[in-house]
């Protein structure tokens, strides 16, 4: 903890103060209130209200080479198409001890990107802390978001810098509450096109099947299934396209899923159809537990 | 609201006390306390407790020919594979003055079985109270689970009796709570697979693709999902293959969907991409809308 509330005293520059940046900042709010958390983006009206709010000590509506002098972490909130060119822009008027990092939930497009610009790619680690919630802005922002929560952090190609920089990364995350995870960025996009992607996209075409018509004769676990497709569309455009290759994959192992309960079905295997229910039932409960056992060992 | 009150000095007889169940129960007693109401289960301590928690006013192990004397609305609330099978033997004991009706989630091989039955087809009104929860038993029965719920009720076959039994019924889910909504069982059924058991369906495919080893890396768009799918599969089993040429039909539909979210990917057609997600996420937004609606209605 001594080390972890050490790294704080680096100045935290959140950029894109919307719910998970917003979260970001409360956390670092919250645990080292000495720290000094600027917040970018484009409303100053907007950076205004979250720094009356207490997320930030001080905003900006750009970020300049005076910010970048020092120690510094910038935590790039954006949404996932726009990470990288701010990242490249930004790195080239840093000095060296700035650290990049990131809140993308696709990592390959980004990190590949990033690790073509000479400046930028000594400069960044690749995460994505694995929360969020149905809300947008930084009215939602939750210091506890992150708490017990999975971050996957990237790590360096020993090519492009020593190992310093990616543990500095996961002090940061560790720091504000986050359970880090060491993963390749490709193995990051193949389990969150099926973790993530491929359920939003799930949710989607359930509602579409339903469509206005017949949407007073659905209960309530139409509501959960279907919940997270009302999400903004053009960033869920963004996050599908930056992880294109293994969405396909993970649509083509769900498609390949409802061909055995439809044959099941249609053939009257029923003893069938109950092992494809059970199977899934048995994994969901699974993952009740250990969310309820994870709610326990903070009390 | 005088006719209804008058409506429920009749008995009722709840068959099967679970969250369903025991719901109803609860409305009846919460309602109309004057109301007798019975449970009927096979476990008598279980019933003994819903009757110590004021479900219920008394409980029997097995409905007699005594129960089914006088007039009395007896609501089957079993597993939509025992219903029909239940109200025949159950009908040929009871006198004319009873009314069968049910809460089971899929109606056509309900009310065609019990179609088949001379007697029983002529006390019988198909329902399906479209209303839930994720637990079960009757620990967790809600008074309240049923307002301004659409029950679906199906009406009665000319040939089979006159419409005063349909009103019947509508009265009775009207009387706790319900917005009832005419339907033939076909049409029931088919919007149903649509609304419900698919929904199932997509939250267990949602699961099965990710499995034990990456469940640490979902979020909370995951669990929302996927929830339902931890229900009880032999439940489900009887529900699905009740519905069994319409939940193929849907499954259909929502593999089409699934083609065109892929297609639209591998051709890297990124606005027929958007374009669905909006239509999606419209449609999902016009639903909390209509729910934030119902509830400033009852405020």
């Amino acid at each position: 903890m001594e080390e972890t509330a050490s790294q704080f005293e680096e100045h935290i520059i959140v950029v894109g103060v919307g719910l998970i940046g917003g979260s970001i900042a409360a956390a670092v709010r919250d645990r080292f209130p000495k720290t000094r958390v600027t917040g970018v983006g484009r409303d100053a009206s907007r950076l205004k209200q979250a720094q009356a709010a207490g997320l930030l000590t001080d905003f900006a509506v750009e970020l300049t080479a005076e910010h970048l002098q020092g120690p510094a972490i910038v935590v790039v909130c954006l949404p996932v198409d726009l990470i990288a060119d701010f990242v490249i822009r930004t790195a080239a008027i840093a000095s060296d001890c700035v650290l990049f990092t990131d809140a993308g939930s696709v990592k390959a497009a980004i990190c590949d990107q990033i690790d073509s610009d000479q400046v930028a790619s000594r400069l960044f680690v690749g995460s994505h802390p694995i929360a969020g919630g149905e809300q947008s802005g930084h009215e939602h922002a939750d210091a506890l978001l992150f708490q017990g929560r999975v971050c996957v952090v990237v790590p360096v190609d020993p090519r492009a810098g020593d190992r310093s920089r990616f543990q500095r990364a996961c002090r940061f995350w560790e720091g504000i509450g986050c359970s880090v995870r060491e993963m390749e960025a490709e193995d990051h996009d193949r389990v969150l096109g099926l973790t993530s992607h491929l359920p939003h996209i799930m949710a989607a075409v359930a509602t579409s099947v339903v469509g206005d018509a017949n949407l007073s004769l659905t209960g309530s676990g139409f509501r959960d299934t279907t919940r997270i497709a009302a999400g903004n569309a053009v960033l869920w455009r963004s996050i599908l396209t930056g992880n294109r290759a293994h969405v396909v994959n993970a649509i083509g192992e769900a498609q390949a899923v409802l061909d055995e309960f439809k044959l099941a079905l249609a053939r009257d295997d029923d003893d069938q159809l109950e092992q494809l229910l059970r199977s899934a039932a048995e994994c969901r409960v699974r993952l009740s537990q250990s969310d309820s056992d994870a709610i326990l060992s903070t009390l």
